[in-house]
């Protein structure tokens, strides 16, 4: 992530890619992918195409990185769930991290969500995505077994309920609100657990 | 479904509009609206462009039916729903009613969900839309006073809650898939309404 000053041809390129990658973001949200070419890009940025081509080698690369972006966290929030010793504990770190995730990356899990599946790096984030629903499907299942999630609820739709609930939070989150990440963390963990426990 | 015949120039006028509108829907919904030309259209409907205009005026009246169907049907449900004599009664029904439509509507419903409000069009279904949102909080606060949902949650971010959890539906429900509508619209009743009970 730091390093050493780099041959002044590469100009300061830590900083004007990140800004990069966050317009095209951005204007990826607001007008599509697909709908949005280089021209617009450069547009936004008040850049030429070849400072722009300086920083980045196309708009699939940002696509590519913003991607990476929400699922690189989504999979490592993932592995540090699978961690903890119980299936309820897994399931609650899993939807506290995911939450996490959302909130600090909004940008660039809305790419991942709003994904039409068009070109091979959508297909492949896609077939990521549901690589990682498999495995909150299969701790959905195993907290079933342990008796804290109901069982005559089909683990798979219920775990596509508990991530819509999630999800939904890139619709209206403002990271410059009122609203703490954490606290909505706990409060989507209380009643979506709270709401698939055994009734009696 | 089925009528006499009618006069040759008109051609079958119902059934026509009603599958240029799906198709129309169809094709928003996979490229997004802005990104969709009137050629799209005809291409896909294998029609000319003035058979196209035979049936309606343009991309945007096919947007526009599109919307009501879905905002009509969400605003109706509702309207159902404020008939009920208690608060929770109201909720659960306004819940169980938006599920339906969602299902019954899925094309329309998910275009709602997916504008960006770059037209009048658009900005005008987004303000009903919230309108509808803003008596939907209106109808959480009063359970909230009622004591069937959880007081220490703010009204409005319960509602998001709610309606993300629904909204999610459109995701990946299939009209012919094995999950009856109506039992998806109990599970989510019981789902959000339990996970929001006031705790002991």
């Amino acid at each position: 992530m730091t390093g050493a000053a780099k041959p002044a041809r590469r100009g300061r390129p830590g900083h004007d890619r990140a800004a990069i990658i966050r317009a095209g973001v951005e204007l990826f949200n607001q007008q599509g992918y697909d709908a949005t070419s280089v021209s617009d890009l450069t547009g936004r940025l008040g850049l030429t195409k070849s400072a722009l081509y300086h920083h980045v080698d196309s708009k699939e690369q940002i696509l590519q990185v913003a991607l990476e972006d929400a699922l690189g966290g989504l999979e490592r929030a993932l592995t540090d769930a699978l961690d903890h010793p119980t299936a309820a504990e897994r399931l609650s770190a899993i939807i506290r991290g995911a939450v996490r995730v959302l909130t600090a990356r909004q940008p660039q899990v809305t790419l991942l969500l709003r994904l039409r599946g068009n070109s091979e790096i959508e297909t492949a984030a896609l077939a990521r995505r549901r690589r990682f629903d498999h495995t909150v499907t299969g701790l959905v299942r195993e907290a079933q077994s342990e008796g804290v999630v109901r069982s005559d609820l089909d683990a798979a739709v219920a775990t596509r309920l508990i991530f819509g609930m999630i999800n939904s939070v890139v619709e209206w989150y403002r990271p410059d609100g009122p609203i703490d990440p954490e606290l909505l963390g706990e409060e989507i963990l209380a009643v979506t657990l709270g709401g698939l426990q055994p009734r009696d």
